[in-house]
């Protein structure tokens, strides 16, 4: 079994309507550029206020993929 | 540019039904009493458990306004 | 009054569509064996990627329950 | 039912003789101008010391009300 | 000489009078259980508030005992 | 001697210019609504990008001060 | 696919030898009495000291085991 | 609205005379191939030490930029 | 007036009876050979089980004096 | 003397053995296509389980390099 | 090539100016008694208020130096 | 019995080999001028790289003795 290396990237994914989707946001841009991703960790929530509402969710992920 | 002061507050909004909702539910009783809100900051997630179920689900945010 | 003394465990809850769902699980399949949980605290959020999607949501929550 | 929100306010409070009496004389205080508080959280503990011995024991406590 | 193994579990102690006390309270409880118990560490102190006073200390304990 | 108790509260401040003077700012703007300010903490340091270069310092700080 | 639950455990695993070790002795000893261990996560790396040398390696792992 | 992504990096900043200017130095060179920048986070401040003066203050920071 | 340095060290104190009396008893006891401590921040504590009952409380405390 | 900028990226190393070896192993597939590397922080050490007995070390390093 | 150990010791810098300042005078302090010091790490950050004006900056900083 | 006082300070050891003997090497530097240790604890773990290599495995420990 080779020995394999990771390498984890940190991406921040926004949404109008909940931390879940924000989440799935980022890990779905990031797959249009890098291939082997296995795993994510949420490391910071935070979001937007407008208008005394929340206007938008952000979730900042590290997101690991297999090195080639 | 004036150079802003922002002040912030802890805050820990709840709900039956989901994280994402406690924490709109922290901004909006917020925004009876609070100009300028900007920005907020997941700092806690936890909960009350009842009869073996999730009964209140409670997100501990800190939001950022601006200081007039 | 007594002074109740309190167990707290930690699990690891998983869904394929939000975080909330995962914890919601976790708790749900503690209630199987164990009595009197009353509170959670989330202590970590991750989860699987596949094909460059979310596959899973994972929350690690700490369940607290009375030691009877 | 409800959804309460509540309020953090992060408090000092100091005695002469222990952490505990240090935690007391803050919750004391701050309840003659905030009602329905229901829990703390001690933060830091910290003391002063004068000619060799300790003057003054400081505890930092997060003290939780509902808001009204 | 044996490669000791140890396993850590978490409690929650209780006292209307101190933090020292409610720590004692967990050690206490849990000895009717488990044997072997070596040391604790302290992790968490909170608290309840009722009528403007502490009600009741918190002491949350990680205890380790050796696995026999 | 008085028990002294203290409150802490949490303010960012900005400046074009270096993280000193972003937290001077903060603790004057203070002093405009706040007596018996004794000591502050810092926190968090951040900052602003704008066209390559850093167009604003922030520096969240928690200050204290005795509450009469 | 079903939502798998896990649960963790904290173990000290100790060694005269290395790090690594105490961390494997930790494991083979959980498998005597826990099945479905998939994981584990070093959370502390200590050791005793006797007569001016390493005694002891002692390494605090959680591990995570499915619940069936 | 789209929903923006964005991505974090982490830099290590160095400068003789001050930890701000470590930090913009860090930005400034950044800025050479990577557009849209937008904020920074500081998450460490050390320095290297020569001849028992400051030689060196080393800031990392970690800089977002929106993905196009 | 001068800029002050002071320097920080790090001791545990122990007590068969409270945290309280454990940190004043690292204090005295460094009274004997430092002088100007002028104040500690309590860092850890944990303590030793024997018996089913704590026969220590250990608190580490950071003790800081002026250098002369 | 220039003012020098780092990165620093963040990988996964894995290895049978151990986690030293773990750490080597992320370091030199590293090395393969990034120059200039000066230094590395520790920041997880995790593994895998299979049949009671540790399959992998995994070790995730920040890895620091000269920006060129 | 010999294996060096260092030793590292925590200090308190002040100054009325800024956090660079009062890194620099802790650094200065220590070479008066201390050789082979290489690198340092800002710990905290904290500082004095008086008459509604930051009246002193201090910087904890822990200082490596070459055990001879 | 007597209420011991132990005394802590942070050591970084050195080795080209690995991570247990870079602890190992600073606790037999650190006897040469102490008596009476009896525990360490590992901090920080980082090392040093050299022609795409580790050169160096540097771990920060602080260690514990009885002071008499």
């Amino acid at each position: 079994m080779a020995n394999n290396v990771y390498k984890k990237i940190e991406l921040v994914g926004t949404s109008p309507n909940s931390f879940t989707e924000a989440t799935a946001n980022a890990i779905s841009r990031a797959a249009q550029t890098i291939r082997n991703m296995t795993w994510f960790e949420v490391v910071e929530q935070r979001g937007a206020i407008a208008d005394g509402e929340v206007r938008e969710y952000q979730v900042t992920v590290r997101v690991g993929f297999r090195v080639e």
